[in-house]
């Protein structure tokens, strides 16, 4: 017997790679091009640091006060955590306990098996069609819950709202949990219908379009009940979760509605154009939604392609994983960034194809 | 059947009240009346927010590598966290697992059962002597781990070194952690003994005695075996937990060691002087070695002294529980605030005793 026969084992989810160096293009972990509002900077260079000795909001009331407004939202009907990533394992946690298989699909955002695995919550994935669309029916059968991201990642394929209340009224015995990280790149919230169905949670984040990863800023909705449950266990494992400058940062950001408008409708015409371009060369893709394009060139290897683009200083990310290893998830950065990796595409598929 | 069926009931932690007002004297929550180091100030008007748009280094190495400077203890020794809450809730849910019961004190940082609550896990206080001080012998027995801090909160109360390896040494099939959050005050880590035994966890924090709680820092030494089990379970729950500014502020508070060693001093001088004003006034206590008191009056009942304090905007923390609804737990602040503390109970004395 050893105190290592008591430890919980598991195996850690891959973020993307966050490289030291900076003159690369860096398109692999979908963060936004564009700095978050000036008004972030305002707050934190005016910030009292003399303050930091004093205990944050354990509430955040600032932030989630702005998110109800913003929203229209009231705040006791919001959750706020460090990123998404912490607002979905908080509800894994709450959530996922009734020891049935939960949900989601078979190529999706790859944290989700990680946090069954670590909460000791089994599973059943359910494959994307050939088109890498969700299917509704696949989850109408007994489950212990529900979680797809909408968009979805990494294949930014946008399930239309009608058909994810489809899932959600066929799940009144399960909370389920809409991903929409991705979702103000040009899909439609669910959030109205957490007034129809009080076992809705949707979540979305600071770190993508509000141009914040950096700040570790996730948000979800929900009805009263079930925010109140993920408060409690969130009140379980650490009071004050969000520091002092994100809930500053957060406050402005939120506020500042015209940059975020802009930004978002910035990144969209990139993409569009993104598309065409590489539509052009050759490559194929489910239609995006998000601030991502999933593509595949039928002539080339995505491994090879991945490995050719880092050698250039341009990073994507490449999944090795069955289905999706001929595909490369690329980021939408400036169009100056697009535009250096499209002439290295260009000149790409010339020599190779 | 109903979605609720499956939600994971607790009861959460209370944190001391962090009230709206400002004219108020708040001796309730340990926090350090001192702001931080002004480098901290520093590097976060310098910061570009431009850089939030990018997520935060997962590792925030450049934290990690100053802790490791300032202590001398390698890197990958060395696990960080959302404060200690967030570094002492990954650390239950990583290694009490082996469903037998952990141990930790009667009176002790009400945290301890939260979490062992919100993960499901077995436990067994053991009840302080009447001096309230630990007794090693009962942490002997079989457990599935053991937690308690060192000084003890709410009491003060310090177990020296040795007594405290008496504890680890008989324990080689558990992990042992030792929640360090008040040991710059007066006590002596035993943060040497993680080389000596690869089952003790270290933990300390930025809130106390680095004047940082709102920016939400924690650190823990152990074995690289330990920490390496610990960061596999916290990157199975979130790959960036520390955001870009606390990364930098971190930094930059521990490299600055005069400032630290200054504050941490005029806190203890204060504290020495009202413990000897307490003490006149009638008022016993264990003596303490952290940055609070917990005091009785044995003609006083302590929670009407709490609301008299709090009518006259002194706030100090009364826990209504077995053993100790006779205390107050008193933080020491800076002397003007001590004495007014100390002139209103010298006069409340007067008047009740």
């Amino acid at each position: 017997m050893s105190w290592e026969d008591n430890v919980r084992r598991t195996v850690p989810y891959t973020p993307g790679e966050q490289p030291k160096i900076s003159n690369i293009i860096k398109l692999n972990t979908n963060e936004n091009p564009y700095p978050p509002s000036p008004s972030v900077a305002k707050v934190l260079s005016r910030m009292d640091a003399g303050e930091l000795r004093k205990y944050p909001d354990p509430a955040a009331q600032r932030l989630t006060d702005a998110l109800s407004a913003h929203f229209g939202v009231p705040a006791d009907q919001i959750f706020v955590g460090v990123g998404s990533d912490d607002v979905l394992a908080m509800s894994f946690l709450t959530f996922f306990n009734s020891g049935k298989k939960i949900f989601f699909p078979d190529i999706t955002y790859s944290f989700y098996d990680v946090w069954a695995d670590v909460f000791r919550i089994p599973y059943e994935t359910k494959p994307l069609d050939e088109n890498f669309h969700i299917r509704p029916e696949d989850y109408f059968g007994e489950n212990g819950g529900i979680v797809f991201p909408n968009p979805n990642a990494p294949t930014g394929d946008y399930l239309p709202a009608e058909e994810v209340e489809n899932i959600i009224a066929r799940n009144p015995e399960s909370v389920v949990i809409v991903d929409e990280a991705y979702i103000d790149f040009g899909g439609r919230s669910v959030l109205p219908l957490i007034h129809k169905y009080e076992n809705l949670l949707v979540v979305q984040t600071f770190s993508k379009s509000h141009s914040m990863a950096g700040m570790r800023i996730g948000y979800a909705f929900g009805s009263r009940k079930l925010i109140g449950y993920l408060n409690d266990v969130k009140y379980s494992f650490n009071s004050y979760t969000l520091n002092a400058p994100s809930i500053l940062a957060g406050e402005a950001a939120i506020e500042d509605e015209d940059y975020f408008e802009d930004c978002c409708c910035r990144i969209v015409a990139t993409r569009e154009r993104t598309k065409k371009a590489l539509r052009e060369l050759g490559f194929v893709f489910a239609d995006s939604k998000a601030n991502f394009i999933f593509v595949r060139h039928p002539q080339l290897d995505a491994g090879q392609l991945f490995q050719d683009l880092r050698k250039a200083n341009i990073i994507v990310r490449y999944f090795p994983k069955a289905r999706i290893d001929q595909y490369l998830r690329i980021t939408i950065g400036t169009d100056e960034q697009m535009q250096v990796l499209l002439d290295f595409l260009k000149d790409y598929v010339r020599k190779h194809v």
